[in-house]
């Protein structure tokens, strides 16, 4: 069976390119990079050169790259890190209801341990509102952390507005960056960026590397102990292939953005045009431009979502629920109940995720599948109908 | 030129089996283990057996086993996580001297944060004394750290009779088992540890992955947030490819063991007999039996080991002054000044680590290069001549 996959903001794959590039890293540059013999110095200059990558793609400096094992460590290391760096100054943070689960629990982690924290909620379209971050801002407030571009309903927040919100009260401003980079030229000193999270495995660079992008001008605290790598601020003998492979996505991503951009938006057209115009009784969520095009997060209207993804898979096509970080949880992703969904309907949602390496083939396979499998469902269910004539407003059935 | 690896105990080369392992798993695997449809089931699959033989090779459960990203992170999480967790049993922590530095700066961290630590002393070998262990043991003790197997001089601890006095006493005990993991077998349940650190990159495996084991029996918190990875306890994708290599490193290790170690061990027994042969006025650190045959630590009196390194890798033959973890500090090693060196005769140490890949004709040539370079040194040295004939007992030069 062939199979499709539509579910590239949970993971991409590797692309050749970059296992090209980590290839001869593997086989000869062994060296530990802390080391100051030959061995060592030759793995250091080639994570010297991926930082530089690194911090050339967003404006920052070299010395600002701080080299992780994934976005969830980046986030969970912003978050704890800066808090607990600058306690002095105050104890309270702003994020939003809408955060990945790393931010989230980080947050609730500092909850017990002395801060406090305000969610912003978020309109339909997964926005922040300016006027409840106005409000939300204490004299004690040290720090707003707010997704760049949502991983489930693909929502691009204005960070400039949000940096410059915060910097007008000498607050750092974080932002989880992981579905936003490589897809978005970020610029952290233009849009007043203090620290970011970004991600290899998301821009078909390898698996357990993500680095944070930290400003010389605020103070973060070590969470991962160890030696003098990165600069003392984060254990773990360098992962020097992984980070090789890093670089060499990032240099993709930009070489190519502007095509594979243009490519996406028009596959993610189709597959929306096609899906509208086969499956009825369906809703988009988010807001059509102001999001990162290759995510589309569809209400499937009196379909289990849980069901309609296994039937899927079943059929070999590969979309996700939310989060990969949260699936298998039971619970209604934050991020749709957030948006507005009620649980029937957050339950009820697919997204799916699409990249450069898809084709209209795909899309028309997987549209058909789509079909089949809601049609399949909601005849087998026997609410659907009622439920479905109850939202056309004809209360007496 | 040709370039002698004598550094083995800093990161050993990946293994050509171990890349072969990983292969097909960075072309064709990707799926996110946490997604649910089948590339997500593919790539867990493959994870849960390299879980198995990590589980297996130290007699543990699979449930038992959480990969990390370094033996860094696993050792800080192993003494903040279960410190925290805890807490509540009592504040009061007992490590060594001689830990890694990823274990002396968790400990510095919770020091400043309600804890007491006991830095045991050790003796002139690198072994904790039991008589000092049960000396530091109080009833707010909740936790034992020492290393299986030192870094710098390779002494291995009695870990059983540790383990023994700590369960005694109802107390966890954790050990970085880093340099002694895959040359020597653990069994954790037989010994009694509760915690153990692991990596990949010391056994022929790819940088970028470790592991702590935590028994079923032992609470520890959360250090990296995120979502259901490592049954909620780790966040961050999963770096699959690493971990099918880290699986397959330990196959090999647990494999060639036998003869691995006595190749190591006849090496070792030869470059020292060499080395003693050839250069005078030197002095091999630790127990000749109680270690890791691979590590060699050797002072050359009135020699700055600095300088000798250097010297030593401008002629080809890498080697290190200390753990790859704590170079380009200009502290004196915490380990040989608690073996009892004074901070000359530490700075004159050089640690030599070999390895399975290493030759005679590489150790001859080394010791040649080694004589000559410290030849050099001692000649240019306007003190040396002084400092050696009076540690002759000759007073009055």
């Amino acid at each position: 069976m062939e199979r499709i996959y539509l579910d590239n903001a949970a993971t991409t794959s590797l692309g050749a390119e970059v296992l090209n590039s980590m290839m001869p890293v593997m086989t000869d540059v062994f060296g530990n990079t802390s080391s100051v013999h030959s061995f060592g110095r030759d793995a250091a200059r080639l994570v010297d050169e991926s930082r530089d990558i690194i911090a050339n793609s967003i404006n920052a400096k070299s010395n600002e790259i701080y080299f992780t094992a994934s976005g969830c460590e980046a986030n969970t290391w912003a978050m704890i890190g800066i808090a607990n760096a600058n306690r002095s100054h105050g104890n309270h943070i702003i994020t939003s209801k809408i955060e990945h689960p790393s931010i989230m629990e980080a947050c609730k982690y500092l909850e017990k341990n002395g801060f406090s924290v305000t969610y912003l909620d978020v309109d339909q379209n997964g926005f922040i509102r300016f006027v409840d971050l106005l409000r939300a801002i204490k004299s004690s407030t040290i720090m707003i952390s707010i997704m760049a571009a949502n991983n489930e309903i693909g929502t691009i927040q204005n960070l400039k507005a949000i940096a410059q919100t915060a910097h007008e009260k000498g607050i750092i401003f974080h932002t989880d960056a992981v579905q936003l980079y490589g897809n978005m030229y970020l610029d952290v000193k233009d849009i007043g960026i203090d620290a970011m999270t970004m991600s290899a495995h998301k821009i078909y660079g390898p698996k357990g590397v993500g680095c944070l992008y930290v400003s010389n001008n605020i103070k973060i605290d070590t969470i991962i102990f160890g030696g003098n790598q990165e600069r003392s601020k984060r254990g773990g003998t360098t992962n020097t292939a992984g980070i090789v492979g890093f670089a060499k996505a990032v240099e993709i991503a930009n070489r190519d953005m502007r095509t594979n951009n243009h490519k996406v938006r028009l596959l993610s057209e189709y597959f929306i045009s096609k899906l509208t115009e086969n499956v009825e009784n369906i809703v988009i969520n988010a807001h059509i431009k102001q999001k990162l095009p290759q995510i589309i997060s569809v209400t499937f209207i009196g379909v289990d979502g849980e069901s309609l993804m296994t039937k899927l898979d079943l059929n070999g096509v590969a979309v996700s629920t939310g989060s990969a970080c949260s699936t298998n949880s039971l619970t209604v992703s934050n991020v749709l109940t957030a948006i507005g969904l009620t649980n029937d309907n957050a339950r009820s949602t697919i997204r799916f995720s699409l990249s450069k390496n898809n084709s209209y083939d795909e899309i028309d396979k997987a549209i058909t599948i789509i079909k089949r499998c809601v049609d399949e469902l909601r005849a087998y269910s026997s609410t659907y109908g009622i439920k479905t004539r109850k939202r056309k407003g004809d209360k007496n059935v």
